[in-house]
């Protein structure tokens, strides 16, 4: 059964109701529960349940397009994962934090807290904030430039990597007899000075257990696959078909060894959003109830977000117009040109484009049994296309319950999956080692990079 | 038994395992529980138990002086109140966080899901952050000034009050049939432009339970006073004698009517560390084995800080040096005026200080039997010293358990205090009205005030 007893890791990427746009229309979902914890901690128990490696919320510090056809995100995630940490006591705690917008050392402050609260299951993925309407409120006239963006994003995480380290592990004492909170020689101040950031340290909170969040990275830009290089331990990505996922794992791999790390500190995690059902054709229905649902007029806007141009007036009936080059793209790069070379490949119409975007916004939806669904990740898993998939339920829970109650078992049974959690911390469900302790060396200084 | 009817609020403070600075080291608390989030769930079921308003946990953005005496505030308080509020169902969870160190979107947001959380539970004791350490975490070389300091404050809160007004409350649909997500003639850009913040908004997220966290303060400066008078419906004060209590109390309360608010729109809630024991000598007695543990070094560097002097050299039997103007103190003035005046009144000997002020940092502390320390309560509240009160039990979770348990039914039976919940929302818990949603009208820009 065993496929020479490698396993692969899952993580539950999280939304409202679903991923699909138009989930909250759908009667397989109840709408109000967008704005209840408690939907949220069931959905924590339901991953649980199907031992997966994590959940995961991602985060917009905008209200998108037309907020009469969809939905921000009512909670904030680091908030809401603590209150999911304390209905679960397995499942990883991913949340998106910005680069961009955050102060480092109440960022660090943040994930070493959730870590605290979960017992070591707090994960971080790293963004830089990709939309215009974030740096509106934000004080910026105009997004950052993506360049800058990542300077900052390298920078930042550097302050962070300081602070975290800024405790020792065994620093805190706590001997009671004689007085002693903790060893002096044991906590330090990080004394950093970049070109951003000035931050003296240490962090106002003793190591947690993981001693930092796991790193997460989901831009695929240049600059994202250098920085998932040096510094990820998981990236979420989208790839749609398996030709394209096997390069992007080879070409993230390969770029390990420049800094020092083996290629197995990274996992990479591909996007799939399945509709579930009893036959392939009952599948593709259920899909096609999803796709009828959707708003033009909302898609359009969405859909002119991620390329940079107004396609509101644009016929839904005719192919794409001429767009810019990925280097005049200042937001998500990685994500335009996946929609761009979609749209060329497959020759659609705006119309086709939305309904195959409705999903997952660009990740792959796949429609089939709990079978095919299985074979398909089992596929790009040995086909060296991935180290374990980003599940993306398109309406929830019932979404996710389907994958956890029938595609997690055909998986456990290959030996594709764990059966039980064998660790107790997030970086030990991804298969990483713990975060050593280090005697502290403060890291050099990111001057300009 | 009912006094006209009137009632008093209680806030319970919390603080690791006990106020009192050798809390950690007494047999009465567990000192590795400073560490475990169900320690300080427990703390609030126990609250609850006991009918409290709320539960609040304040922070500081950096290490205290001498960790090796005496410890940082293991988590943060926002994810720590989200771990609490899904133990929970009626206590309010009272955060403090800076406006010096923080951007307005984020903690708005951040207290706007802490409000969904908890159905309606959430506030916000707004700090400026008068500690230098804080400031060097944050680029900067020196503690901004405190004027300086209250200006961003206004303004922060400017930007927040428009953004948490950002939805109306009925602007949510959720039109499943015709696809209509929320109204948006009833979600509004805030077009915010000040001297320090820009921002355009809406909030990305729909509007509250509460509309917005209640606004909780507890500096007693000049500046502090007015802006609590503008702002606050909860202000938490160190008085130390019924007297002081009393000038405190009509002195904030006549500012209010300047902001066109009436003197019930704030609760002024004094704190009071309180030692139980059946008999006044046992108190006394207890008292006296938590000043025995206070570790006169860590002590002087505390009392160094607090003073804007350094002690760390000064004889212990030896009074106070002379110390400077309180308006040439940048940190925290009030808390400076309080400690020089205590010293001077009761001419305190260094030793003698540390001793009064180990409970509570400057908070009254008071040892007494259960009648005795509902008596004073009584008193002050009576006195036109109080609205409610804070208190901070030296140590946890006992000092706690012993208020609620002991204390809280006399107050109960003396009809001075709710023997069950009769609102849902924190701010109905301080007999505040909700917030009305009102029509956007952007508040003018603080230009400079």
């Amino acid at each position: 059964m065993s496929h020479s007893g490698k396993t692969f890791h899952i993580n539950a990427f999280l939304m409202g109701v679903g991923h699909h746009e138009a989930a909250w229309r759908h009667p397989r979902t109840e709408e109000h529960r967008l704005l209840d914890v408690e939907h949220f901690r069931e959905l924590g128990r339901i991953a649980e349940r199907g031992r997966l490696d994590s959940v995961f919320f991602a985060d917009n510090l905008a209200v998108g397009p037309r907020i009469e056809r969809n939905a921000p995100a009512v909670f904030e995630p680091i908030t809401l994962l603590s209150a999911i940490a304390t209905a679960t006591e397995h499942v990883g705690l991913i949340a998106t934090a910005s680069t961009s917008y955050n102060e480092p050392f109440n960022l660090a402050r943040k994930f070493t807290s959730l870590d605290h609260i979960s017992h070591g299951r707090a994960g971080w993925n790293i963004v830089t904030s990709g939309n215009a309407e974030e740096a509106y409120n934000f004080g910026y006239d105009a997004i950052p430039e993506h360049a800058r963006r990542y300077e900052r994003a390298q920078e930042f995480l550097d302050v962070a990597l300081n602070l975290w380290d800024s405790w020792e592990s065994d620093a805190l004492e706590l001997r009671t007899a004689s007085g002693v909170f903790a060893d002096p020689d044991k906590v330090h101040r990080i004394d950093y000075s970049g070109e951003r950031f000035r931050v003296r340290g240490p962090l106002n909170s003793p190591r947690s257990p993981q001693g930092r969040p796991l790193l997460v990275q989901a831009g695929s830009s240049e600059s994202g696959k250098e920085f998932a290089a040096r510094h990820a331990e998981a990236v979420f990505t989208a790839q749609r078909t398996l030709e394209e996922g096997r390069r992007f794992y080879q070409d993230l791999k390969s770029r390990l060894p420049r800094y020092g790390r083996s290629p197995d500190e990274l996992k990479v995690l591909p996007g799939l959003v399945p509709f579930i059902a009893d036959t392939a054709e009952q599948a593709r229905a259920l899909e096609q109830e999803f796709t009828d649902l959707i708003s033009p007029d909302y898609a359009l806007r969405q859909l002119s977000g991620m390329l940079g141009v107004d396609l509101t007036e644009h016929a839904l009936d005719a192919p794409l117009p001429p767009l810019p080059a990925e280097s005049d793209i200042q937001g998500g790069k990685s994500r335009f040109t996946l929609v761009k070379e979609l749209a060329e490949r497959e020759e659609l119409t705006v119309r086709q484009l939305i309904g195959k975007l409705g999903g997952g916004r660009g990740h792959r939806t796949f429609a089939g049994t709990p079978e095919q669904i299985a074979d398909e990740l089992q596929s790009w898993f040995e086909s060296g296309a991935a180290d374990g998939f980003n599940i993306m339920p398109p309406y929830l829970p019932g979404g996710l319950t389907d994958f956890v109650d029938r595609v997690v078992p055909i998986l456990q049974q290959r030996g594709l999956f764990r059966t039980e959690y064998t660790a107790t911390t997030l970086r030990g469900h991804y298969g990483l080692p713990p975060v050593e302790s280090r005697r502290f060396t403060p890291i050099p200084t990111a001057a300009g990079a």
